[in-house]
């Protein structure tokens, strides 16, 4: 039998799915779980996205352009517009989600052994998209003591080498909710342009922010222009993770050619994504504000509700629909497989992920989870509920 | 500016893109351009999945599993068995595309520098996706004189080194519409076991057999069940290729592990492709059945009038929407771009697939272009009268 690739070994297998079979078991047993794990948002599509699904009037489902229809990339320009981001329809490729849009992005960036430096906990599929390209992430961690913040520009600077082709950052972030400050994003645009680095800027979550403050985008930053790379996605913004459709953004016009490469390659985007995204685009305010304010309102129950369990803490997140909260355990690994393989409190129980998948230094978040606020408000109320009874009945909790 | 990649600059451009913005400028003049030069089917989806697209009853529209949804794949496996291939539901993952199954074969057997045998012509996007992967292709060229059979044994046992991993065909081919034989198919077999090599098999044309040859699966062989990967995709047989659902098929437990890590990280294929690609498999026979007899009729017709027109040859391809003809041309890349650029009779012009692009051997497929028959035939009629006159029109003609 032929091996399989090295790659193909070193892909991490993603520690939220080793735990998908013990859920399953526990759901055949009839325990309710409470599904805190993951990043797909229950709350509806918009209509006028899936009244333009059901009005597609096509005889033949063809090929879409390589790049996208430029219908979408046209209208797409005024939504980012709104956002003081200046780019034109050329300047956008639409991929197959934005997962397709970190992949092309590393396969036209990066050779094989280029290194890239990535604040962590971090989203664990860059990771993935990294082994795929052959480059190397060189993580810098942040801490829950700082709230997640942006680790110091010196060690930054320490792990730069010969090697160091680019920086990524997810913003708000995933999985701890934090949201780059001005002053942040500048101290990265120096050293983006300090030594010539790729910024890979991951910012699908930008209509998520909770307090106040300035989202700071990457194509905001002067004078970094040809470094930016833009990854976005629908998926969060419309509660659309099926219908795969992203966007890699760059004003660097060099990049972008290469990029279409790997893009023509694929031949195109899928063709009805693209039709409902372009009508998402039309979604009423009042929809928008409808989603954002019951993030809101979840945000503020999770966290209160978080703070008030015996030994947790989680930092107030403010961006995006997930915290990365403290527990009182010594093993959230084994701790959240225990919850759903050993534990259940009057029929019920919780799915959490791991926060040591976001953490490629060995040995980090080993008492941090990563908790999804996608669950209506009756439900994180029972979630927490039972989440305080695993931790006072957990053999292996810390107080 | 950070530079691109080795491999974003490696990466080949499109031969028939490149053509792309000519056949825009003739357009633009009022010419109209009769498309030879596209594998994206003329003919109607079927019906039964248009209407399970209007049907979608669903208020989120969610990522759908990262193997693709049960149902279809239990559903797939009796397609399967129709030719005889016998599959289970987990023997199948769902891809995005017919070209993510590629990505992810070469991403998961092959390491940076290891090398696969094909034969050429081949599919222009094979190479793409070896560059993706570092992979490297070794091309054994097959020659319109033999009707673009199988190279012999001895060619293929020439290539291999310590470093060949795998063979790949596409059967029927796209490009040249050959069907291998059954003899030529044993004939991998034992190359494939002597050096226990992957095959990688795109099958994707199988619908579409004209002779009455019987159909060889790489999966109908004995003894290398583990090394068979089927690259397998909808686009084709029902006129979809819009809807990006491919699947990658394989007996080997440890391959399939080592692609779900891949497509783990993607999150899932199009959730919306695969209700219509699941409802596609009620397709009527009737409609099967229209699809194959326009395509027989269409395939006569192009090839009759191909070796009718003076100097050109075409051989009588057995399956697929494709022949590689040679034409009395200096150089065929030149005469498609000419025909585009600088050349219409009464109002219309062609637009071909130059054949070179299709060969990774420098200088071979010089005079020869690739056509496709997704015309319907009065425009088929056409653009050969077309064809002829422009042969007889141009400077570099040979004859």
């Amino acid at each position: 039998m032929p091996q399989i690739s090295v790659r193909g070994e070193e892909m991490p297998a993603s520690p939220i799915r080793k735990l998908v079979p013990l859920s399953d078991k526990a759901k055949e047993k009839g325990i309710t779980v409470y599904h805190l794990n993951i990043g797909q948002p229950d709350l509806p599509t918009p209509k006028v996205a899936l009244d333009a699904l059901h009005k597609i009037d096509r005889t033949v489902l063809e090929y879409s352009p390589s790049d996208g229809y430029r219908s979408y990339r046209e209208k797409l320009t005024k939504y980012y517009a709104s956002y003081n981001i200046n780019v034109t329809a050329d300047d956008i490729i639409i991929t197959t989600g934005g997962s397709e849009a970190v992949l092309f992005a590393f396969l036209a960036c990066l050779n094989p052994g280029d290194e890239i430096i990535v604040p962590e906990p971090a989203y664990a599929n860059y990771m993935a998209f990294a082994i795929s390209a052959g480059a190397v992430i060189k993580a810098i961690p942040s801490t829950i003591e700082e709230g997640f913040a942006l680790p110091s520009v010196d060690k930054f600077e320490a792990l730069i080498t010969e090697k160091t082709r680019g920086i990524l950052i997810c913003n708000p972030n995933n999985p701890t909710g934090y949201l780059y400050t001005r002053n942040e994003m500048n101290q990265i645009r120096d050293i983006v342009k300090k030594y010539d680095l790729y910024l890979f800027s991951d910012e699908v979550y930008r209509e998520f922010i909770y307090t106040g403050s300035p989202y700071i985008s990457a194509c905001h930053l002067k004078g970094i222009e040809e470094n930016v790379v833009l990854i976005d996605s629908v998926s969060k913004r419309y509660s659309e993770c099926g219908i795969r459709i992203g966007a890699l953004i760059t004003k660097n016009k060099k990049l972008r050619a290469s990029v279409m490469k790997f893009c023509q390659a694929r031949l195109s985007p899928p063709l009805i994504g693209q039709l409902i995204a372009e009508a998402s685009l039309e979604a009423s305010q009042e929809y928008m504000r409808d989603i954002y304010d019951e993030y809101v309102e979840r945000r503020k129950f999770l966290i209160d509700g978080l703070n008030r369990i015996p030994g947790v803490y989680s930092p107030i997140p403010m961006g995006a629909f997930y915290t990365v909260a403290r527990l009182p355990v010594d093993n959230a690994d084994t701790f959240c497989a225990w919850c759903l393989s050993d534990f259940s409190y009057e029929g019920q129980t919780v799915f959490m992920a791991p926060a040591s998948g976001f953490y490629s230094s060995p040995g980090l978040g080993r008492d941090e989870v990563r908790i999804a606020y996608v669950l209506k408000k009756e439900d994180l109320q029972k979630a927490l509920f039972v989440l305080q009874k695993a931790l006072e009945a957990y053999p292996g909790r810390t107080i």
